[in-house]
């Protein structure tokens, strides 16, 4: 990812609101020094009114990425959600897309959402395939293999209706509905992510065990995932939201350095 | 845990049914090797049959274990879950008790329920906590951490009612409810298991990063963390049923043969 921006070139300029923690410095200053990022830190004793300022500097075309620092989430989202100054894409739905490289895992996994939308509807989880669609192929991924995550590869209608709207978002996906990509499920994460295990379950799936993405049912599902593979998976991860202007970078405070110097160079892709 | 079983000496009866998979074979072979078990097969073309053969032998006292071979699992729980010639214990409700052992984690981590009750009730779910005190108890451990897993830790009490439960479950626990234990919640993951994110978010919890045991909000979530584990985190992992009138285990087919041997050592305890 670092060497496709570097061969490409062009350096984005960052809004950095409130730089004061050792890691998003670290982020800002690597990826400054690797030549894809000019900063423009945003300072100041009022962090409503630093956020508002960073908002503005990316709704003017001053700054092509916004960067949280050490401020609280919900502050710099309602910043990014105020419905005159903000930027948020008429139409569109905020979400969160998490990329993570796993010594275990053949290639890059994209997922959401670890962080924004709590239980997303129909139309919202429609929006996060576009979304995590748009990433994979922006990153070189020709036909994403997306999956639908659930516990189990049966439909529950009642228990978990979700896993019928699966079934119409897969048909949709034939038409060509999503754009150039492969779309499977209910599956679960061992089958969607483990050929061998699908296979010893007699299940057949067109990801044969190769997701490249994954869509969660819920935030607590992808929250669980997000976790579990940073605190013990030795995993890599980067997070933005999407559905914004421009990119986001809304690491959470206790994510390492080099998960933030990621996420930073995912949303300069 | 095999030093502790072999230590007491004592060998538990398992009824096998079809075990006509390598995995389930080496998991009892290796459990009598090491002493701590007595296998009795039970094999035949009828599966639904085997099932309630061998669901009798631990009726009847002459099995005090029953594991899951090549069988599909809601076959088995048919079963075990009938009303007249089942096992399960008047009062009870059925749920799954999830043991790790996680390289890049300081001890072992119980976890409930990635596999048997969708949407706990809030009855349900006070079950599974006594259950799970019930085990790590067993296991030696005398002051069992409990965590209650949320994507956050704060209570969200329309899109997420759980979280609300999740405070009388607190203040009953203050009141001795659920025995020797401490509980908290909503904690996340990484709140829950390690206590420098936990302080970084500045954060206060009592089970301080230290958790022995989580209490998932629902099978997907669970499910999650379960499987991310046995694929990413180089983990061991053992699984049995509890609310039976013997310990069960229900491995997935997928599981490796080591997990199905703790699977059955958790189960001998």
């Amino acid at each position: 990812m670092i060497v496709f921006l570097q061969e490409r070139g062009d350096k984005k300029r960052v809004a950095v609101v409130c730089a004061n923690d050792a890691s998003t410095r670290y982020a800002v200053e690597k990826g400054k020094e690797m030549g894809f990022i000019d900063p423009i830190y945003v300072d100041g004793e009022d962090k409503d009114e630093c956020c508002r300022r960073a908002v503005a500097l990316c709704k003017n075309g001053e700054a092509n990425i916004l960067m949280k620092g050490l401020v609280n989430t919900d502050v710099l989202l309602r910043a990014i959600l105020d419905k005159e100054n903000g930027i948020i894409r008429a139409g569109h739905v905020l979400t969160h897309v998490a990329m993570a490289e796993i010594p275990k895992y053949e290639k890059l996994l994209f997922f959401t959402d670890a962080a924004v939308i709590p239980v997303p509807t129909p139309t919202q989880r429609r929006q996060q395939i576009h979304y995590i669609n748009y990433v994979c192929h922006a990153l070189g991924i020709n036909e994403p293999r997306i999956s639908l995550i659930h516990c189990a590869e049966k439909v529950s209608a009642k228990a978990f209706p979700y896993t019928t709207d699966y079934l119409d978002i897969i048909a949709e996906a034939q038409t060509g509905k999503f754009g150039r990509c492969i779309i499977d499920g209910p599956l679960d994460l061992k089958t969607s992510l483990d050929a061998v295990s699908l296979h010893e379950k007699g299940i057949k799936s067109v990801i044969d065990g190769r997701a490249d993405a994954l869509i969660f049912p819920d935030i607590v599902a992808g929250n669980v995932f997000y976790k579990t593979l940073t605190l013990f998976a030795y995993a890599k991860t980067a997070g933005i939201l999407q559905g914004t202007q421009c990119p986001c970078v809304v690491s959470s405070r206790a994510d390492s350095p080099e998960s933030k110097y990621y996420s930073l160079a995912l949303a300069a892709i």
